[in-house]
Parts: C-alpha cells; sequence; structure tokens
C-alpha cells in the first residue's frame, strides 16, 4: 500500500458518517497541509458518491487540523443523472476544520468541442536537471514528493530571483503511487507558496480552496505551475494548473490565502 | 431606489430565513441569469452576517432558477474573529435551486506587503467607442448594462474574429447604480460567454462558480475580462478580472460549466 494511501484512509461508520487517522507526513511544521487535510474529505467523497470523479471541489478552512483521529460527515445535496453534488464536514474533537461543497461527475461520459488555448507550463522532464531537495525548504510534506523546478522557479525558492512569484516543476510521489484524481486536491496544494518569491516567508493561511478536476492523470509524474498576481490588502490568490506527462491539462486550482505572516 | 436593488431585495422571515421574488429582468432566455441568482443569496447573507465584506463565495449551480418567488435558508458555520463562513441555500417550490459556501471578512481591516503582476485588462474608456448593443446579442440581462467591448472583442461576439475565447470591455448598470462589493457577483456572469468565439453559441451551462473580492469598487464603471482557454471533455473553465476605473482589482472570478449545446 503507498503512503498517500495509508495516510487518506477513511473507515465507514455508518451512511455519511466516516472517521480517520490525520498522518504527521503530510504537514507543514505542526499543520497537516491543506490539501492532504482535503484529501481526507475527499477520501470520504470517494465512498460515498455514485459519481466517480470531483469536478469542482471547493474547501473552506476554519480551523488548523492537527495529527490525530478525525471524522467526516457528508451530506448529499443533489444526485443527478450527470453530476452529485454533495456537501462535507471534516471533525477533530467535535471542532470543525474544513466545510466542503462539491460536485462529483463522470470525466469519461461526456464529450464536445475542443479550444485549449495554453500549453504545458514546463518543458520535459528529461531537458531539465534531476529531482533534488532545495536547501532551506524541508516541511515533512516536501520528502513525499521527488521534485524538479525549472531552473528560474529553483531560484526564486532560493531567494536568488524576485521577478515573479511563480513556481513550476514536475513532481511525483517519493514511492511512485500512480496520480489519480483522488490525488489531485492534494497535488493542488502540495507546493511552497510562490509569493515566497516576493516576500518574507512566514505562514500563508489558506482561506478557500477550489479545485477544478478536468481530465484522469495517466502518468507518474505531474506538470505544475502555481502563480501569485494580485498580493494586496493583506490577501492573495494562488492559481494553479497542473498536467500529466501526455500533455494533458489535469486540474486547474485557485486558492485564497492570507499574506505571509509570522507564527 | 435603483432596479437591481429592487429585483435584489430579500425579507427575513425569521433568523436565517429570507424570502423574495427573482425579476424576468436578468435572465437569459426564459432562466435568471446565474450572477444574479447568485446576488439574491448574497443580498440574505449581507443581512444575516455581521462582516461586512463577501471574500470568497462559491456556487453550485443545481437546477435553473425561474422568476417568481424564492426562498434562502442561511446557516452559520463558523463566526470568527476575522471571518465568518456561512452555508446558504436557495429553493424554489421546495426544490434547490443552488448552494452556496462563502466566507465574509473585512476588506478595510488588513493591509500587508503588495505585489501585484497584472494590469487593467482594458484601455481607458475614452480610448474606446461609446457603449452600444451587440447586434444579435441582446437576452434581457444584457440591457441593465451599457457594455463598451474593445474593439477585438467586439468583433468576436459578432462573429467575426474566431482567435481566442476571451472578452474585455466595460460595464455600467444602465440606471448608473453603483457598483458595491454585493453586485460582484452578478458582475462575475454577466457578459456572454467568451467561448462564443471558438464555438457555436448555445446553453453553457454553469456548474460551479467562484468570486473573490479583493476591494470596494469605487467607481460606475467596471473593467473586466472573461476567457475561456480549456475547453474539452465536454467542459469549459471561464475565469474573469473586475476591475474599477481607479486602477484596482476588485474581483476574480472562475467557473466551471458546461460546453455551449442546444436547447
Amino acid at each position: 500500500m503507498y503512503q498517500f494511501d495509508r495516510d487518506s484512509h477513511v473507515r465507514r461508520l455508518d451512511p455519511g458518517l466516516y472517521e480517520g487517522t490525520a498522518s504527521d507526513l503530510w504537514s507543514v511544521g505542526p499543520v497537516p497541509n491543506g490539501g492532504y487535510v482535503l484529501s481526507l474529505v475527499m477520501a470520504a467523497l470517494r465512498q460515498e458518491l455514485a459519481s466517480p470523479d470531483p469536478l469542482s471541489i471547493t474547501a473552506h478552512y476554519l480551523r488548523p487540523a492537527a495529527p490525530g483521529p478525525f471524522a467526516v460527515a457528508v451530506e448529499l445535496v443533489k444526485a443527478g443523472r450527470n453530476y452529485t453534488t454533495a456537501t462535507a464536514r471534516l471533525t477533530q474533537n467535535d471542532r470543525e476544520i474544513l466545510r466542503v461543497l462539491a460536485t462529483y461527475g463522470d470525466l469519461e461520459k461526456s464529450t464536445g468541442p475542443e479550444h485549449i488555448a495554453a500549453k504545458p507550463p514546463v518543458p520535459p522532464r528529461a531537458e531539465l536537471p534531476p529531482a533534488a531537495p532545495v536547501p532551506g525548504f524541508a516541511p515533512a510534506i516536501a520528502h513525499r514528493f521527488d521534485t524538479v523546478y525549472e531552473p528560474d522557479s529553483r531560484r526564486r525558492l532560493l531567494g536568488e530571483l524576485h521577478d515573479r512569484a511563480e513556481l513550476a516543476g514536475w513532481l511525483r510521489f517519493v514511492d511512485g503511487r500512480p496520480m489519480d484524481v483522488h490525488s489531485l486536491g492534494l497535488i493542488a496544494d502540495a507546493v511552497a507558496p510562490p509569493v515566497f518569491a516576493v516576500t518574507d516567508r512566514g505562514w500563508v493561511p489558506t482561506l478557500e480552496l477550489t479545485v477544478h478536476v478536468r481530465a484522469r492523470p495517466v502518468s507518474e509524474w505531474l506538470a505544475f505551475v502555481f502563480r501569485t498576481r494580485f498580493l494586496f490588502g493583506g490577501l492573495l490568490e494562488e492559481d494553479g494548473e497542473i498536467w500529466d506527462e501526455s500533455g494533458r491539462l489535469v486540474a486547474q486550482s485557485r486558492q485564497l490565502a492570507g499574506a505571509p505572516r509570522r507564527g
């Protein structure tokens, strides 16, 4: 069993009610990463809902999670012919940590016209240096992935380049777990905040994260780009694109977060 | 009283419970526009919540709305020191039309570092032709705004240019209603789908719309750009930026919608 599956396992207690134990392997400092916490809810939704793919999933972060026991309660909003909409609450010690609203569907079922006005955000892996840790950036979650940053992104993470708040590269699970739609909530929040290229580092509290899953990934490695263009008024957005190695966009993400702060 | 305020008025029946009547003046064909329907929920949240500004609001569209009576039920998720999170359901004849999850806060309260890597998406209004209707595009909602498209966008709407799915311009309410944070849910969905530049026209059903309000608008006119870069698998995203005349980004939006289809 792969580490991510072990650490996002939920057990069904009753219809709509799940429990599990949050790991400390996916944390930044003492706090489980927001994408990892979202994955715990997605693990419950995956079991509860008839539709296989999370088309759109929004999480509002109410309190920091902690490693340890949690419960997820799922409430069905509408089960339609093409889409299933549900809401879910993740709690720890009866305190609500995360509220989620999601619509699931079947990505293999529908077709239509194509218009794609973008290219994968990074060169092929073969043209980049091999995966290597970035000195000075090593939260627990960083050890769960092999990550290859494109050269400018690596310089931004090292504090050598401050031109813009953008990080792009390739990543995969260190244990080679295949990517699937259920891991994309994690991936959408797994990389360092790109805003660190233009500000002091600090805690960047996610208020809200939305992930659109657009295709089922077919490769172990995923290409990513995350960027922040609007940091002001104590808030920032972080936009993400995630592509698989076949050259297809598999997810888009956007989060609203607080500006980096100490402590 | 301005038309938008008349048509988004809700009456409080009980704590958390509101009712109103959806107008037919903000429709596309027989169906009230998705941004307008979101505004009805925002009118209830505005009355119910202590925090003044909708920082992040996500709506999942379950069924088409219809002009006529509706109810909104608001449930508080968490009232914190800085943020208030709530969920809301809009129903008509006891059928749920819209499920909303939102976090409100106070945009005037927080500050921090600034990094803005974008410019307003269109030239100043004075450099563009005056507002004029676009022949062939005239749903009811289009008559509620004065709209000035920049020249390429106008040609895309007229079916003369198919280079990309992007529409940019300026708009204001025809009756001069000042823009505020409560009208930005409407504005985020008020323009024709930019995908029409690259596909046949048709019904573009919104599955999910998220709006981040980043500043309180200070002008009657707002600049906008909406674009679709990824149309495939029967789905598309539509990203929006809305700026005020002082040159400040006031909102970002993203929706996931179905590809245009007939009927």
